[in-house]
């Protein structure tokens, strides 16, 4: 079957239900940053295998909408089906809103599942189209009707994530979120959202690649609550520990008939909570669900290991650069693909290691001047004595995740290279030990990472760090680092303690080079002083930087203490965990540098 | 005539009228900064001198509201007057709707000027106390009924602003405004900001100590307009000016009659315009006053005045310091007072001065340690041969506003104090170095400028920097550094070329010291590349700083080079415009320095 074909189904189905356009996003039922392949409808549709895109659908012609990350992609991929890529951003390309209005005759049948568009989302369908007297039809799976060989939801088995780990007992965190509910006035509380389901109820499951979570829903009362999930995923311990806790368990799809029935105040967030479930609700109390902070500050236990996570993590990192050192030293063959494949391979036997954070990026020379490449397996690219190599990965422990980009200098380097590995480090060091007054925002430390390369005229297009969840998803809210406020980013919060936060400055000159310097840093106390309090960040990841690429005489002297005093950090602290082969090596690569 | 026989009076005219509640604040009928005597009926009435406060009165009490900064001293003049303190953002001490729902009853009557209370402010009484069926009667003025030796309105005599110093005409700037008029969809433009009407009709007078504008109101149609000012008070330029621009004028109060009148919708802003003229427009369109932002980005012509000026005040300035320097050397005596004068009478000494920017500030040692202290004249303080004297001031000349500080090294320092001076200029010199992006904000960048205290757990307590006008406000919107966003304050737009700062970091330890380093700098375009479109500042003031009081090794050596980079372009610039003695001290104050 071709794309053509599918298309050709879905739009027999479309004409049955009288539907004039559909609209398939790129989202599962609680919108979720990666989807399982049962909500691959807009793929399976377009034949775009790209993270993000959305495909509408009329009778006599169809658009899919994508970004800057997949323009070549997006129109290799589409090419032939008749679907036009439109651009986003770009001058001239109609936002979905204006190409339904512009393409929908009055009175027309807009449809799209309304649990994979959010009450926000819905809301700005509905206004754009409001003077068009266009019906909206959300109940009908129509993708699911034209694709008889859909993949079957998830249902992998759940797990307990034990109070070891994360420091606060089910019983506490409800009593928590119900002192929320009070404050707000509201008679329960409805949590879509799949990381904030996994935090409350201190449960992890794998329906999601990367992303240790089960799909269900939550509903939180006074007194008892729901959790939607089919019961026979659930392990012993968690069903056990539910029920101690006065909640129930429903079939996960039984949450639609039972918000018909809630009565009183409901809080929900209008960004997240799909619209199925924001419109059934006559009482809504729109607001940001008050897990998301709960969540984002981790506790002293959650501090604790994520540190023992990345000790972990450090150990796999430092054997694979060695192992890279050495094959190039010997002229080996080293591909992307294959340097994938061996961090893993180190990873893999770590005690506790579950899987990858997510699919690493290892990136060659020119290659790396794309933020997101992924190695191509069919044409793998060998890693070259020259220039430099970038990995970004991570691994999931039962202690937590790791998020670690090391930019590898394998051989000789340009001038331009030097100058702007150097600037790249500058910046991510004056975020690392910046002390900061109780207040700031992201927004107000960002600066300290630019500020380098800003001088240079160069700039970095994409955030310099982003909320890291607790054996939870990889990008988490509402903390991050971003000098331009996007409001629908949601991470522009003040900085508490407990965040942890990716510090993660770059430079991508295209068809060049591309540099990234990331480690994980988590807010903690600097001091309280007549001023105020103060804040400042722990470092959680303990590799060493590549100082072969710096030109330390751009550096101030106090980055160069903060370099040394790291890498002597990283020497005491996971030197006792390596061979003394590896030991030997260590120390070599933490040696302390100065000027000439 | 004692405060409690004027409050009295106020009371019996309250009484006359069955007003139960009565609110004066500090404000003239176009919200300025800084009100003239006429407008001093929070004083008259309450003996509180201060520049900020608001005083509510009722039939059997009344309070004072008012800022930290007033708290000893408004205690000290309002004693036995029977009004209460009331303590802004301290503990337990209500805001004045909270005091009016407290003490008001059902169908009470409050009463207030509203041409001195805003529409926002108006709004927020009025929702305040909606439960209460309060009446609230707003064209009563009490004060002047009650106050028979009232001064008069000022009434100064206007003259041009010309071209050869604003570099805009008229006639162009009203066309940007009815531009700005057409894109909002308004018929007419009510302006009562009285810096904006200066600028755009290229006026000044002297309503105003230290503020050189002319009480009026504007209102600009979409072929022609009128402005609210005597007829008497302007000069013929200006009155040849306005009706060749098709500009008539009207008495100022005639503005009242005048709106009830205006067909079709009216541009207002909603926190400048006052509530009598906010409530009689029926079709508002609410929007920031798009001169405020014309009036921001100062052109070439404002610019190269303002060096200009800078560069007149910085001969006044540098002939005071080595005045200083040599008083103290040879043991006379030399108080906070006496300095003032000297440096008034060194700016006096100019051409095209006009007046002081402002009360100067001259504060020696502790009494610096009060960011707004001004000096006692009963008891003047003489500046001794030890620690340091801090002198915040600044000349209007034809050409343009300056504001200065200087922390003057007078003797011996204290390590702590050489470390304090050291970090505060450090920050001064980042933020005046700094490249960024265009699209960046005042609190992107206001870190760079407190990083080195907030590493020593030390911060001041006010804003970096504030937008200063061209020969208008000192103090200026919408531009401004300030790391925590303050919304009234409204100086966070984004920075564009031509927008003149203030950059001044400070440090104050109470009883101890105060140090403050401030230039004025002005967004230039650094340079176009790949990545974008980045901006820099160019520093405006031209005066040393005192490197006596640096501890050199703590910095940066590119803030060293930086330092020494401006004391030679101080010295390249200002000492051709000094006699062959002063050329000579300045040398010395601009040498080179360097870590040992």
């Amino acid at each position: 079957m071709t794309t053509a074909d599918n298309l050709f189904t879905l739009r027999e189905k479309m004409a049955a239900h009288n539907v004039d356009a559909l609209i398939l996003p790129t989202s599962d039922f609680h919108d979720t940053e990666y989807v399982c392949e049962y909500f691959g409808a807009r793929k399976h549709f377009s034949g775009f295998t790209g993270s993000a895109g959305v495909l509408v659908v009329l009778k006599d012609k169809a658009g899919l909408w994508t970004d800057g990350r997949y323009f070549i992609q997006a129109g290799r991929e589409i090419e032939g089906s008749g679907i036009d890529l439109m651009k986003m951003g770009q001058p001239g390309v109609p936002t979905i809103e204006a190409y339904l209005q512009e393409n929908l005759a009055d009175g027309a049948t807009l449809a799209f599942d309304g649990r994979c568009v959010s009450m926000e989302a819905f809301e700005g369908y509905r206004d754009s189209l409001n003077d068009k007297n266009v019906t909206i039809v959300t109940d009908l799976d129509l993708a699911g009707e034209a694709w008889p060989d859909r993949p079957a939801l998830p249902a992998s088995r759940t797990f307990h994530y034990p109070e070891k780990y994360n420091g606060e007992s089910v019983a506490s965190k409800l009593a928590r979120v119900r002192e929320a509910m009070k404050e707000a006035g509201a008679k329960h509380h409805i949590t879509t959202k799949v990381d904030e389901i996994a935090w409350l109820f201190n449960l992890r499951a794998n329906d999601i690649p990367n992303f240790p979570v089960a799909l269900a829903y939550a509903i939180v009362n006074e007194e008892d609550g729901v959790l939607y999930i089919d019961e026979s995923r659930l392990d012993e311990e968690s069903a056990k520990l539910l029920a101690e806790s006065g909640i129930k368990t429903a079939p996960y799809n039984q949450i639609y008939d039972d918000i018909e029935a809630l009565e009183g105040p409901v809080m929900m967030e209008k960004d997240y909570v799909n619209s199925r479930i924001g419109r059934a609700i006559k009482d809504a109390i729109w607001m940001t669900n008050p897990i998301q902070l709960m969540k984002a500050c981790k506790n002293a236990v959650e501090v604790e290991n994520a540190r023992e996570a990345h000790k972990r993590d450090a150990v796999a990192v430092i054997r694979f650069w060695k192992w890279l050192d050495e094959q190039l030293e010997a002229d080996n063959e080293v591909t992307e693909i294959s340097a994938a494949e061996k961090l893993h391979e180190f990873r893999g036997q770590m005690p506790d290691f579950l899987e990858d954070s997510f699919e690493t990026i290892s990136a060659y020379h020119a290659n790396a001047s794309m933020p997101h490449y992924h190695p191509d397996r069919e044409n793998p690219v060998r890693i070259e004595k020259k220039g430099m190599h970038l990995v970004d990965s991570g691994g999931k422990y039962m202690q937590g995740k790791t998020d670690i980009t090391r930019t590898f200098v394998t051989g000789e380097m340009t001038e331009e290279e030097r100058i702007a590995f150097t600037r790249v480090l500058q910046g991510h060091i004056d975020l690392a030990k910046a002390v900061f007054m109780e207040g700031a925002r992201g927004m107000n430390l960002d600066i300290l990472c630019r500020q380098y390369l800003w001088q240079d005229g160069r700039d970095y297009n994409h955030g310099t760090g982003h909320g890291v969840g607790a054996l939870s998803n990889v990008h988490e809210g509402p903390n991050g680092f971003r000098w331009k406020v996007v409001p629908e980013r949601k991470d522009s919060c003040v900085l508490e303690p407990g965040m942890i936060t990716s510090d993660e400055p770059g430079l991508y000159v295209e068809g060049k080079y591309g540099i990234r310097h990331e480690n994980m840093i988590v807010v903690v106390p600097a001091f309280e002083t007549e001023f105020g309090n103060f804040l400042r960040h722990d470092v959680l990841t303990l590799v060493p930087f590549d100082v072969r690429g710096l030109d330390l005489n751009l550096m101030h002297q106090d980055q160069i203490d903060w370099l040394n005093d790291y890498h002597q950090q990283v020497y005491d602290e996971i030197a006792p965990r390596l061979s003394e082969d590896e030991a030997a090596w260590l120390y070599e690569r933490t040696r302390p540098v100065h000027q000439d």
